[in-house]
């Protein structure tokens, strides 16, 4: 492990979190509050701190995958730890323990709470909560490398280590400009998410928290209800921009480029639109007796699909209380997640393409046992080590599932609670059933279970490797 | 799909389902029971129609993978058509959806029970529901290969089919020899647990049964209350059996040969006698409370752990009242099953040993990026392939399951009862929690839900290939 190195780079994502709780500060101005000085004592403290690891640049430049994946999961968790203190000072969350659970859970994007009372937070604070979303959702390497002049290998490593799926591509030769684009294309859709509400009368105050948590899928509401009491208009924006940002940032890339043919042809995505537009017509079905008229069905329906399935975890409904089948529906969803290269969570689809590609093969083999086919996707043929790799992932994501499951078992509660907690967090989604339901909380926890859910949260956003590495004793040997 | 040959090898197992109904026809005979007619009549026309079948030996003698795996699927469904049809014919079960579920639930060593009473059955019904746990346990396969002079390539791949776990081993280098030897261990020890059984003071009639429900690991009790009321001492023999039942028979092959060491250096016993040691003594400390003393808290949580690891599915207690990490344990039990090359269910020790293996491989690539290292397990080399299907396998098994449990929520019942009645008949387990619970019974689902889980049995026992591959349209084509 490249000491100095690692040291060098966990300075500037202390500089960076210093410089985004600007924007809590200002808020804390606007509404006159008091709390706005912890988030000014964190954030300078942290950038002083930044400024003194990043004062020599370090003369060894090894750095490698291991580097690249270790650094990646130390500075996430440096951010939840920094990030947690505003909360934890203004006696907000009082418990920092707590305090750590809600920033790992808005930097994560997963958006599980322990607040009972969500209203009772200050602006400053709920605005903190939902930002550290939309810091999370596109990465805050992705935004480092974007406007930070930082040349040679590791850069790749970085990004190769914060995004999600099984295989990053580059959408220009230069990570720089990918970096910089992709923020372009978040930051421009962000925005026309604001304008939008506020058109349709959301407060504004509301708008920017509820976009943040939308942009990066992250699911924090500001209200006790969540999104139950925004007007329909409001939550069909929301539904549509909850469904845009769980698509394959590279679609978006091809549009700009006007290359529309590409775009509507990767596989990914019309998979993607295909179960958004299948599992929202059975589960209105399924539910329509709940509802008063079609229209409020179709809305509660397509909303709860597009807020799983991206797992952003914002409710409009308690689905606890909806019939098995849609339940199980909904899981499932929660289980495949969004498009790889998106904001939101989950297992990707792209993986569960592979998979079924890869099955499909494996049966093949015993029809025609001499016409082994690779494995396909958008017309490339995927590599045998990718296929593997795939596969590998989904044993890794089982076993730590299983292994928090029993943890959690050995809190107070029953096993859907059980279950579907450890689900919901290592896929980022951030509700559950049972105990922690879309109307219920984190609270009641012990504080062990919180730290077990802390860890699945950062596991699951790093797509397990970063942080699996971290407790391989071998890393951490100097070389 | 070389059909002839196909409906050749059928023919045999029609002539042997016929053989084996003799011992309900003598057990009818012995209690002066009229239902033995009917499975007489059963076991006269099913042997008929084996020998018409069977009249002339098919020319082409073309037998790939694909008609094995073929064959042994539509033998396993056909034997549980047929099987069922004493049953209902004898009204003891009316409706032939439950027989079949009962019948194929006993081939597949499940010990899924549709009926809410069982001891209104009369004996011969009882004995002929254990009997199809012995003929299941083995394979029907492992038969005809051991009893019938079946010669070329043919043999090698009804028995990779039937065979559980991720790659089989021949003990000699003949088939037949292999066959023999395994149906001897299997019969002495069968024998063996009987006799102790009675020495213990077991009525007879429960002896063997239990006995036979034991060797196959299956789980049929013939009370009500499964294995409870037996004394203290025979749930200690049964528990010991379950065990021994659990181990892969290559231990006892050595054994036999008096290789001691190679016996005791298999890693797949070890991890296993691990696990039901470490559990054991886990549930035990968990569930103290609810017995009366420390013998009684051992002897309840070792039967259960043997019970569940081996996907037997006895019980001396309902474990739905248990603590959530005792019902956490016994599901991560339920999901490991047992050893490969045993009469056990589940997904096999081995897998997971060769998952963990390519986590810890996959990690260190990451650490030591120039060293790839190949998987090991015994000393030996795990061929690249023989990974990569196995982790392909968690995926294949993980969609059937998705997909059953998403069939069940049609169903009334709630998320547990369906996630658990999917696990615990796809692993061949037999009881699971809720509705389904060692209490309960699969009575009350609807005929839809039976069917499912039908599929899942026969798909589970089979290790999902041979089943699945019948769903593949380019399988019937004929060549």
């Amino acid at each position: 492990m490249n000491y100095a190195f690692v040291f060098y780079i966990l300075g500037w994502v202390l500089i960076l979190e210093g410089a985004f709780m600007s924007l809590p500060c200002i808020t804390s101005i606007i509404y006159q509050e008091k709390s706005g000085i912890w988030f000014l004592l964190v954030a300078l403290v942290s950038a002083l701190a930044g400024f003194l690891l990043i004062r020599k640049k370090p003369k060894n430049s090894q750095f490698f995958a291991k580097e690249g994946f270790a650094v990646v999961g130390l500075s996430w968790i440096l951010m939840s730890l920094v990030g947690a203190l505003p909360f934890t000072l203004s006696k907000e969350i009082p418990n920092y323990v707590d305090a750590v659970f809600e920033t790992a859970s808005g930097f994560t994007t997963t958006g599980a709470s322990i607040l009972a009372d969500v209203e009772a937070l200050s602006h400053t604070a709920l605005l903190w909560r939902s930002f550290t979303h939309w810091i999370g959702g596109m990465g805050v390497f992705v935004f480092l490398l974007a406007v930070l002049p930082m040349v040679g290998g590791y850069n790749m490593h970085l990004m190769r280590a914060e995004s999600p799926g099984p295989s990053v591509g580059k959408l220009v030769p230069k990570v720089k400009e990918s970096a910089k684009i992709l923020y372009m294309i978040y930051f421009s859709m962000t925005v026309a998410e604001m304008v939008l509400l506020i058109i349709a009368r959301m407060p504004v105050f509301d708008a920017i928290c509820i976009s943040f948590g939308t942009a990066g899928t992250g699911g924090f509401g500001i209200r006790g209800d969540s999104c139950a009491s925004y007007n329909a208009v409001c939550q069909w924006i929301i539904t549509i921009f909850m469904a845009l940002f769980g698509i394959n940032f590279n679609f978006y890339f091809f549009i700009l480029r006007k290359k529309f043919k590409d775009a509507f042809s990767i596989e990914e995505v019309r998979w993607y639109v295909a179960l958004i537009l299948m599992s929202t017509a059975l589960i209105t079905f399924n539910t329509w007796r709940y509802h008063e008229g079609f229209e409020e069905a179709l809305r509660t329906a397509a909303f709860q699909v597009s807020s799983i399935i991206t797992t952003t975890g914002f409710g409009t409904t308690d689905f606890n209380l909806w019939p098995s089948f849609s339940k199980t529906l909904l899981l499932i969803l929660m289980l495949t997640g969004a498009c790889a290269g998106s904001t939101g969570g989950g297992l990707k689809i792209s993986r569960f393409i592979i998979w079924w590609k890869s099955i499909k093969n494996e049966l093949e083999v015993f029809v025609h046992p001499r016409s082994v086919k690779a494995v396909e996707m958008d017309g490339k043929t995927i590599e045998r080590d990718t296929v593997k790799a795939v596969s590998v992932y989904m044993v890794v994501f089982l076993l730590v599932y299983i292994i928090s499951v029993l943890f959690l078992s050995l809190d107070k509660f029953d096993l859907v609670t059980n279950f579907t907690a450890v689900l919901a967090t290592i896929n980022n989604i951030g509700p559950g059933l049972g105990e922690v339901g879309p109307c219920g909380a984190y609270t009641n926890l012990s504080y062990f279970s919180k730290i077990v859910l802390i860890f699945d949260m950062l596991a699951g956003r790093l797509e397990l490797y970063p942080i699996l590495l971290l407790l391989t004793p071998g890393v951490w040997k100097k070389h």
